[in-house]
């Protein structure tokens, strides 16, 4: 007997019948003898609405009582979802945050989980029980008032539920049949991935690709919970993300790369004339972090006609090139440069794959593919299984579809590729 | 410094503006120099939506899950109050009725009140700020869930933490501007009443005012909690419900009656031909009780014209006339009789007032007035502060008038009489 844990975001439960259409899944795995415990999200828009109604009465609400506010979104979820379940016949209890045992900081609408306590979910699946688990939110351990995750709050629940209680898969369900080799809507060719590591999804998700948030994938790989990202609309299976050493790994062949992702919401900032001198890239960043910059690439080169002066380009998520730029130019004296040149919108284009770290000349293929594309490379950077370009936005998505081509990505004939949005 | 427990309705608070409203009647309270505790009902609609959604889910709801569900709707009320009396710069923070501290037994969807324990609410208004705690629900002792205390919920979650905080006052708001002396959509005539005892309040709202739930004045009446039935449009007095002995009665000259209820939701029951041994009442009582029937009125004649043989009628909700006559039928024999007889719609009249203690003649005006008005008497019961009659319900609404006047109730010329419906 297995036990799993599965995640229903806030789509599958927009409304009464997609709620009953959760509770079949998991009558449905509970009948094929497995140990279920569910981990949900409000309904569709009910966090919105209740965002506006707070926004109504107050420009500024307290964020303990925002958190007390937002939590009954789950609370209704959880509670019809439990209903629902039991009408099948099979026995469901209803769990908040609190009661299910999931302990957080006192930061109130960011809080971080600081332990999983979950006796009563123990109770319940021993006694032959599902349990229904509101996801996004935890109790203050300090003063025990609810508070909430932020966002990817319930595919984190889900994550932090699985690892304390030793699942033996995590499923977080979706309206697409798992993680894409590329966008879809991009990259028609774009097939489904079958397996894939932690690192590979952090990877993809952290160069624009929407799988799962970084949070929850960081908690996966740190506890090593099998991931299984699939949808609520079929039975197929989805993705598995999976440790490195995992059996489901090694009886697949890795191919070079496993996807194609690509970003257009970085911006661009370079700093032109820095005295070359110990200590400015790190007055630079220092003041970027000051600032909440979001740092992704960083490119450095000193002048060949002017030694001792170099420049300094770095990408930063483009609603925050302004306020960077404003803090950077504030302390000019201090940093010491000529002047800082800002481009508002980049393209960046990223292939990921473990195949990396062993086959050789993937760069070299990279590099040629857009180069016969006519693309132009505006900097690079690279991590071990991680290979990203800045190109011209506009060229962004040929870029993606040569490249997806290039290493082997595109989908076979006949391999049916169902994509219905993005899910989260 | 006084401590005024005051209780927000639904209709208060049912939408962002009712929630301001209500806000700035605290801000007014506490700047006055009180202490104040507000206990907030879910927003309008909000617990009948939520109810339709369990049933748009399942037809058979569990209770715990129900009551998980239902306790969302003050949940919302209470946080967005409290975010709206922050708004006016005056601390404020909301509490569930578990967080609270409101203790009651199992018993889901119906709760009873075992204890109040209300530490963190102490703790808030010591710290100078306005403690919003969320009517209606508290926390089953034994397995730490939340429950919900059922109808009239939230005045009784007022009346109890006024009690468990001596508190000087608890104040409920609604939007009429008190108890009346009669229904004014039926009896245009009739006045505010300035202030009644526990025991009237009873027992009009038992039959047929629409004044306060009975649970919470019971209670109120226990601990000997002042409640102020008030406006939340105006700030004229309501309503005062004190002790007998209180000084507010003192201070008052008490008319023999002080009000007039109407009641058009009762049926009436008549066993005929019952022979009148030793328990044929007793086994008729015990049946209607186990078919739940909610007996208000008995009579009970024997016949002249036929020594041993007996006629019993009694008052019953309309709605339960039919399951009680099956009930009585499917044991016939049992109870050995000859037929049964129904009038599905009764009118009931009543005068409650505690001058009857004291004034005499105060049934033979009623009969009188009645008799003038060629209004037929069809049973009669009386308590030590109140007399009922049964009368025709088509006549019902006249005769109301004509007791009314008859007492000396009818409001002076030019005093205004206020009313905007029922406020439950």
């Amino acid at each position: 007997m297995a036990l799993i844990v599965q995640k229903f975001g806030g789509s599958s439960v927009a409304d009464a019948e997609g709620i009953r259409r959760v509770a079949r899944r998991i009558a449905q795995t509970k009948r094929a003898g497995n140990d279920v415990v569910a981990i949900v999200s409000a309904m569709g828009d009910t966090t919105d609405d209740l965002i506006d109604l707070a926004n109504e009465v107050t420009k500024k609400p307290p964020a303990r009582e925002m958190d007390i506010l937002l939590t009954a979104g789950e609370r209704i979820s959880m509670a019809l979802l439990a209903m629902a379940v039991n009408d099948l016949g099979i026995e469901a209890h209803a769990y908040t945050g609190q009661q299910a045992g999931l302990k957080t900081d006192n930061k109130y609408g960011r809080a971080s989980i600081v332990g999983v306590i979950p006796e009563r979910i123990v109770r319940t699946i021993k006694s032959g029980a599902v349990a229904i688990v509101a996801g996004f939110q935890g109790v203050n351990v300090e003063t025990n008032d609810v508070t909430t995750l932020g966002r990817g709050g319930s595919d984190t629940t889900a994550v932090a539920f699985a690892a304390a209680l030793n699942a033996d898969a995590c499923e977080i369900y979706t309206d697409v049949d798992g993680v894409f080799s590329a966008d879809p809507r991009v990259v028609p060719a774009a097939r489904q991935i079958k397996v894939m590591t932690y690192e590979e999804t952090l990877e993809l998700a952290a160069h624009g690709a929407k799988v799962l948030h970084l949070r929850a994938v960081e908690f996966a790989r740190r506890y090593k919970v099998p991931l299984h990202v699939r949808s609520s609309f079929s039975d197929k299976e989805g993705t598995w993300i999976v440790d490195e050493n995992s059996t489901k790994i090694n009886a697949t062949e890795a191919p070079a790369v496993s996807g194609v992702s690509h970003d257009r919401s970085q911006g661009k900032v370079s700093i032109v004339g820095v005295s070359d001198a110990p200590g400015s890239a790190s007055k630079i960043f220092a003041i970027v972090a000051q600032a909440d910059g979001n740092i992704d690439m960083i490119v450095q080169n000193t002048s060949l006609t002017n030694p001792g002066i170099s420049n300094i380009s770095f990408t930063v998520p483009s609603e925050q090139v302004e306020d960077v730029v404003a803090a950077l130019e504030a302390h000019k004296e201090d940093i010491g440069f000529r002047e800082i040149q800002t481009v508002k919108s980049i393209g960046i284009l990223s292939i990921v794959g473990e195949g990396m770290r062993s086959h050789t000349g993937i760069s070299a293929r990279l590099f040629d593919t857009l180069a016969k594309e006519g693309v132009n490379i505006d900097m690079i950077s690279t991590s071990e299984i991680r290979i990203s370009v800045v190109v011209d936005p506009e060229r962004l998505e040929e870029a993606a579809r040569a490249v997806h081509s290039a290493f082997g990505l595109d989908s076979q004939l006949g391999e049916a590729v169902v994509y219905g949005g993005t899910g989260r």
